[in-house]
């Protein structure tokens, strides 16, 4: 078990028996929900980048960062079937930091807002050797039902948003200094929350759902945890883009199945009942409760990925 | 002007413009209020704290560290007038932080919770070569009027809510390796917010305060500067304790005036109309509108504080 697992099991055994009736989701999913009031349910979540884990200044300008601290929290929100309305911001600052850095940061944060939702309402400011952005998301259930990733039922189809991959693809080319702006590089430099499909996917009675920030066999495994399911991939129907397997032609599929920060969302839904208005990406299904494992299938025959054990916290 | 202030500047001119009308107090307060509902208006902030710049290991345990996180936010909602219900905590753990220390980290900041007010509801971990802890609060209005620092009334009475420089005072203890546990250390190491001072002054129709967070004149300051006021402070009525007169004979007074992270209230009211039903201390009156000074005076006599550049930030 990894660190950040031992340090969550901490939190859940002191903190989680605390929670009182006013919480419907804690400690645990994308976002905690609030009861608060039953016709307007409050969502609220925390996500933080910090420098040299989740950014260098060799490749991210300071709006992108600013842009990527505000996507990532709406992406949260997203996962749970909410939308942005507030976020607080709270900055480390590094003594290096001009006032040209600050304004093109805090408008990369205002322009994600802008263009997916939600206003920053405060935060605060303190000195810090490295860059770093908290920032807390408050927002709004679409309606009065909403997502979790504890509720995939057996014989329910698995599916995602959009193609997986593409961010760590990125990634690679911009660590080897590989900086042109492309598909795969502006998937990593500036994703965008899928608000959007989370509000169809409500609609359409969908109740399990994630986002995909840790690498698609990592959310398979938290999703098959939190639902206490097994899942079957098809590989051969992962999503992937033209541009990955053009630039990865020997390793698209391990950079779809491990790449992080994906952003799309993972969800799962009985398709006898449930159609989706949208563009979606089955790749699997739901096995029995209780096993937990997942099980990859190309083309109907066992297949083994290559896992990497990719964590920011490790 | 000091870096946070210039910083400060830019987030009030990219972002202030664009709040709605569903946020009743927005960037520049102790927190914001959000509309939302009527009869139960939202409060939210966000204050961090950073490993070296607030606190050292040298003398801080994780339990009090934790404590400190949590009271240091519900400090900011009291002063607005509200109660803590819900915090979200970003940790930024570095990796010699063993298991049992984050177990302590969690138990403080759940003692705090216990002690006044509110649930943790989510929040993050992600890796750091410098312990962070980035809190955000979200808090109800005790009733529908709340407290902000920029409405004192020239006329007004200055107050607070007890001692002044303990906590400086304190700090200059532990700071010296004299870690024997007293009132002093004991303020710096675990102060308390004033919760129910909060709800009194709101009950008794107050509407100006703020809590001491950056020492008694840079706070002076900040309400002038809100209010658009001038102040004039007794300096021989800014109550100090016993102790910190004991120890620091020479400087006391200096201590009260500079000291941060005191987080009593500081709040104006017109004693004419308005009884308060608890210990305070009225240290000095609302002057002019439009003229943002602060005039010192000892028994009548003009006094000039020795002031100390004293920031987080700096």
């Amino acid at each position: 078990m990894n660190k950040e697992k031992e340090f969550i099991n901490i939190i859940n055994k002191l903190l989680n028996k605390d929670l009182n009736k006013d919480i419907v989701v804690g400690i645990g999913d994308d976002a905690a929900i609030l009861s608060g009031n039953k016709q307007n349910k409050k969502v609220i979540c925390s996500d933080s980048i910090v420098e040299d884990l989740h950014f260098k200044f060799d490749y991210f300008s300071f709006k992108n960062i600013g842009w990527k601290s505000i996507a990532i929290n709406s992406s949260d929100l997203a996962a749970m079937g909410a939308v942005p309305e507030y976020f607080t911001v709270s900055i480390g600052v590094p003594s290096h930091i001009s006032n040209k850095n600050f304004e093109q940061l805090i408008l990369g944060m205002k322009e994600c807002c802008d263009s997916h939702g939600g206003f920053i309402v405060g935060g605060d400011i303190v000195k810090s050797e490295k860059l770093f952005i908290s920032i807390t998301a408050v927002g709004s259930l679409f309606q009065r039902g909403f997502l979790t990733r504890s509720s995939a039922k057996p014989g329910d189809k698995i599916a995602v948003t959009g193609n997986l991959g593409d961010s760590l693809g990125g990634l690679k080319l911009l660590s080897n200094n590989n900086t042109i702006e492309n598909k795969l590089t502006l998937s990593h430099l500036k994703p965008s929350p899928r608000i959007f499909e989370s509000e169809k996917l409500i609609e359409a009675g969908v109740k399990c759902c994630m986002d995909i920030s840790d690498g698609l066999n990592n959310d398979l495994l938290n999703l098959s945890e939190s639902s206490k399911v097994s899942l079957e991939i098809n590989v051969e129907e992962i999503p992937v883009s033209k541009e990955l397997m053009d630039l990865f032609p020997t390793n698209y599929i391990d950079i779809a199945i491990n790449g992080g920060e994906d952003y799309e969302l993972l969800f799962t839904f009985d398709d006898s009942k449930i159609k989706l208005p949208f563009n979606h990406f089955v790749i699997g299904r739901v096995l029995e409760k209780n096993a937990k494992n997942i099980f990859y299938k190309n083309k109907g025959k066992i297949f083994e990925p290559r896992i990497d054990s990719w964590s920011h916290f490790e």
